[in-house]
């Protein structure tokens, strides 16, 4: 297994609280790049196992991580893809993964400050799927073959932007600064007991709002990575945020304001705290 | 004024039926990248000046050129944003430029084939503005500064898929692969009497079927440049597509079927040639 990281903008393996630039590790220096390194995973396997104390190049508490992919490609969002969050938004459930995107500018790291754009920021926290190589028309039973590792995500939501702008912005309202914080690691598939089932949970300001598990998933991770794969060709690096269970602030009337923070956990992954800061809207024409 | 083309994989400049390697002409490896040269803007018009027959490394004719940034890292494509475009869908005119995404894998050159994944796929010739350096918050009167040239785009669309699948997948329908070629060339801003009008056309297998100018975009290029910038941070490379004139298979009731050609012509740019192939669809789950 392994838990690939970002520190001071290059790729880096996570061990026993310590980091290793996987490049100076290598002796490779092109595994510099996140995305270099997701298309080699059997390497990232080899280079964790001889990760001990010795070859560590720093502590993990001494460093701000970034995004463990950093500048991914193709981001595909995915809606209404846990029944307890299609029950408390009253939609019916759908019969293909409704895709979005957040746009790649969004990607930040797993403690980036969350600009509040407007009255309506809401949270979604989310399980990333990390694709490891270039692939189309997969199966659905080959397509974990596809997927590097696991990340967690934010989906942060602007719903005034995003449903309720004249006009609605779908995707744009998901798209600001740092609405998509990610990480602390994407960690290979194999270190989960049960991949499809990872139990995630999210707070603000101290309020338990979200707990559930990617049990929950009415489109499995598989079935995405292959729908998405019939339309388009999949690189080393696209992210996929899967879908957020029930608990989201519009169906509870509250949204995030300056000052609040915002803490996402899943288990065998870890955690993502973000502190919401003032911020801008869009621009009026 | 330049006309960034690419040959082989590497920016190329076009000049008089030649083409011309950037990195070889200029001494500089770096420049092997389409969005590296964006960002040089001024160099790419020094080079441009230097481009004679003897600095040529062969003939326009001798080869296939492939998309002039063969890697956007963002892609956004704007929605009824053609007065005459708007009227025939029968749709109330935008308060704000409607974004959605093209993935950019769907991203193909000048002359690729396009895949008929369906019985709905439609043509829509397209002004694509091409984003020259990073930039946030633009006002509208500095966006053209972020405008590192423009080029021709098809914003092919499997309507099947966006509009009438189950469910609608409004960005995933525009972009299964090959559904964007753009080219022949990013034509560098100055090279035009008015960036803000320029006629663009499209036949389908010898009958025009669009033929309007720039002029009559609801959002101007600046508007929209400044919006986007608002919300995202635009990125290098980053292409926009600006919305298509009127005169659409959907509104004729006519759509592409294999072994229709695809002209697409911009004045100052050039001309897409995309022959339709047969395709699929998307994967039922």
């Amino acid at each position: 297994m392994f838990r690939l990281i970002s520190v001071h903008g290059r790729a880096a393996l996570e061990g026993d609280g310590t980091w290793h630039d996987v490049a100076r590790l290598s002796g490779d220096d092109s595994l510099v790049s996140a995305i270099a390194c997701l298309t080699r995973a059997t390497e990232l396997h080899e280079l964790s196992e001889r990760c001990t104390p010795d070859t560590a190049d720093g502590a993990l508490d001494d460093v701000v991580l970034g995004p463990p992919v950093p500048g991914p490609g193709q981001v595909f969002g995915i809606g209404l893809n846990y029944k307890d969050h299609a029950e408390e938004t009253g939609a019916e459930l759908p019969p293909a993964p409704l895709t979005f995107t957040k746009y790649p500018s969004c990607i930040a790291g797993p403690t980036a400050d969350i600009p509040i754009t407007g009255e309506l920021v809401d949270w979604e926290a989310e399980i990333v799927a990390v694709i490891g190589h270039e692939c189309s028309y997969l199966s659905v039973e080959d397509a974990w073959s596809a997927v590097a590792g696991l990340t967690l995500g934010q989906d942060i939501s602007d719903r005034g932007v995003q449903l309720t702008g004249v006009p609605p912005q779908f995707s744009l309202g998901k798209s600001f600064p740092a609405f998509g914080p990610i990480g602390p690691a994407v960690v290979s598939v194999d270190a989960f007991a049960n991949p499809d089932d990872i139990a995630l949970s999210c707070d603000v300001s101290g309020d338990q709002v979200q707990s559930s598990t990617s049990a929950q998933l009415i489109f499995s991770i598989p079935q995405i990575v292959a729908y998405l794969s019939s339309i388009c060709t999949l690189m080393p690096g696209d992210l996929i945020f899967t879908g957020t269970p029930s608990g989201v602030g519009m169906s509870r009337g509250r949204f995030l304001q300056a000052g609040d923070v915002l803490v996402t956990r899943a288990d065998g992954i870890g955690e993502l705290r973000n502190v919401c800061v003032p911020g801008r809207g869009p621009l009026a024409l």
